[in-house]
């Protein structure tokens, strides 16, 4: 099947399972725990068919790791559909409702999206996350992983999909992708796809939204800060800091820059550096930073840089309102924290740093779908509209407006003889 | 200035104007009605040279009415801003609120979109409700109208810039753009304009879309169906079909198509003929209904054609399916209505109907700002995703989360030494 037809398929698939109820849904999921448990032994030999094709190709180590279907992450996987089971049905959910005039009554209710193409890394227990994040959604899914994962992500496709349909779940629901030119021709499915989730570097996702006109709900990169401010509890100031840049370096939400008021102590600043060099971080500091501290000169470029690495660059800033340009300016709008206990500060720092994420005195880590208490998440989105930050169930839902009448036309309240009432309702949507 | 210099100008004002309170924000409104109507005959003045200068060069009459700021259309402009001081500030809502553990509160908090430009038709009234709309939401705003309103908005600019920075708003926000080659420079400026409206033809929406990375809210077109089900009440149908084409016809709301399904009766269908003729609306139909009233063959092209004229085409179809497949594939997803008596048929219909807007026995003509209650109406988006349908304030805001802790950092959560609760919380962010 071509892409175009595939992603057809998935578009007629998605009107009608935008109305199967929640209890097939769920149904289907369960089904495919039992699927999953059923055939653990022939997934694993499939698995280790993709690892050992990668170890001919010498594939590095890290995603060596990501790309094996261990015991564990089965258990995990498994896990993460139960959770989502559990999870409340993000479709059908009445947002509002209006009596626009007596008997005609207005709702505004949560729908799926429709069609949303996933790419992702070469991790097959992402396939089994994103496939059930849109079934729960009521979405159909267009899975394009790794091409590492090619053998395991084609027996999991097979198995999902049948699973899913034999518990109800419309035939062509979901959609396997397998090359690069696949992916090439699905961002030109405008008519029949609805969103793009890109997962990768931030180099990859800009091309993914430079290439289709089809909306783009992507994670572009994380350039973090911790500004640390003259009213700053300084203990905390270098727990936060600390966390924030090196209990994991890898990852997004790890800072990648420190602004320092320029009142704090000189011995503040050498006890952060100390710490950070327990940390094994090095330090490229502004001219004001090397005037207090021994480290590498900062430049231009690193205060755009996203090291991900055990580097952080630092500079001084002669007030919360400079912290607050500085980010604005150069940060990728994902999450930003101050470290103030002055109320007037935080809350300034907070209404005007133009982040997904803006926190007061605690660790830019923070955020996190599992944190935050999502249950799931599909990724981060940097962008500022529909979705922002970690995205669970709920942003992968969209609404429509339901009107029920019985007869009502506009014409008689264009001649005045009948009124709007514009009334809150209290109840849910019936249909 | 160019283009890039006053979007970097409102990007600036845009973080500031995200912390004014709406006290501030209703002031300049209210300084605004102030210098509107201190200004009335001097405002006229301008319009009249617009005007003229129309009129030289033979503008179209319905151009020529919307172009003119008539002494009723400035009362309703004002009525506007009033009714707009009046709504709740759409801005620092929290949407959600989680105890992440005790003393590490997390919120999501409604706040501006930033800086969104606005493209749209020579109405001149039109520049004061979309900077209203933009101010009380806390957005900066960059504003191209037609170039047949050229001074009338050069004036409102500069009157509508005074009000507001004297009432505290920060200078910058609002900037006027002046000629086609000002739209395309906006459109490149993706670092610091966050979203773009234009309102007007689908063409021309459509030309937006294919030359901006910037995200575009925007209308494209409305092909809207009414599905007359064979459960129908027939006056109803009547009433309903009428309206939604007749009513007005110029309109994206306006209904192009009738499906009719094949069990109604024969004189059912010549009634309908007949009430259509009464309002000189002509008919194209498929083979299956000129086989029953004389008209004109309905061919491909006019299943996809938005009229916005005196003519209707009408298809007969087998079942509520056939109708649903029909419209998932023509309509513009703007607005669908079903006229049916059968709870569960409806049910189908607007579940399985992708479209911003689905209604039972009611006229599609209701799809409106005004009439679903909004107060103030930006614009109908016919896309999927943040803000379907008529969007008012509500769809000129996102959200960020907020996050307050007392020095809480990740490793404790990692290492164990720390354990989530994820409780709901009942009170709103207090930053």
């Amino acid at each position: 099947m071509s892409i175009m037809e595939k992603s057809k398929k998935a578009s007629q698939a998605a009107f009608t399972l935008a109305a199967v109820d929640v209890e097939t849904r769920n149904r289907a999921l369960q089904n495919i725990i039992k699927y999953i448990k059923e055939n653990v032994d022939q997934l694993q030999a499939v698995n280790q068919e993709d690892l050992d094709r990668a170890e001919a190709e010498h594939l590095a180590a890290p995603l060596h790791k990501r790309l094996k279907l261990s015991p564990q992450k089965l258990t995990d996987a498994i896990k993460g559909i139960e959770d989502l089971i559990a999870l409340p049905d993000p479709v059908g959910v009445t947002q509002m409702a209006t009596e626009l005039d007596n008997g005609l009554d207005l709702y505004r209710v949560t729908c799926p999206i429709g069609v949303i193409g996933v790419i992702f890394e070469s991790r097959p227990d992402a396939f089994i996350q994103i496939s059930s994040l849109c079934l729960k959604s009521g979405n159909a899914v267009l899975l394009k992983g790794g091409h590492e994962a090619l053998k395991t992500n084609q027996f999991l496709y097979q198995l999902i999909r049948k699973a899913t349909e034999e518990a109800g779940i419309p035939s062509g629901w979901i959609q396997n992708l397998e090359s690069r030119d696949d992916v090439n021709e699905m961002l030109k499915q405008r008519e029949t796809i609805d969103l793009i989730i890109p997962r990768g570097s931030n180099h990859f996702v800009q091309y993914i939204m430079d290439h289709t006109s089809i909306p783009v709900m992507g994670h572009s990169e994380g350039i973090c800060h911790v500004y640390i401010d003259r009213d700053a509890d300084l203990k905390k100031a270098i727990r936060i800091a600390v966390d924030s840049k090196a209990q994991s370096v890898s990852v997004c939400n790890a800072a990648e820059t420190f602004l320092l008021h320029r009142d704090l102590p000189k011995s503040f600043i050498q006890s952060l550096k100390q710490s950070l060099e327990k940390e094994n971080i090095s330090i490229r500091g502004d001219e004001r930073i090397q005037q207090i501290i021994s480290c590498e000169p900062a430049t231009e470029a690193d205060w755009h840089t996203e090291y991900l690495d055990r580097i952080v660059s630092i500079k001084m800033v002669d007030s919360v309102d400079e912290a607050i340009r500085h980010i604005n300016h150069y940060s990728s709008k994902h999450t930003d924290a101050i470290v103030t206990e002055n109320e007037e500060t935080a809350r300034k720092f907070l209404l005007e740093v133009d982040s997904s994420g803006v926190y007061q005195n605690a660790s830019t880590r923070f955020a996190d779908g599992f944190r935050y208490g999502f249950g799931a998440e599909v990724g981060i989105a940097t962008g500022k509209l529909h979705a922002r930050g970690p995205v669970g169930l709920e942003g992968l839902v969209t609404y429509k407006y339901k009107l029920i009448g019985h007869g009502q036309i506009v014409s008689d309240y264009v001649n005045g003889s009948a009124h709007y009432t514009h009334q809150p309702l209290k109840q849910d949507c019936p249909l």
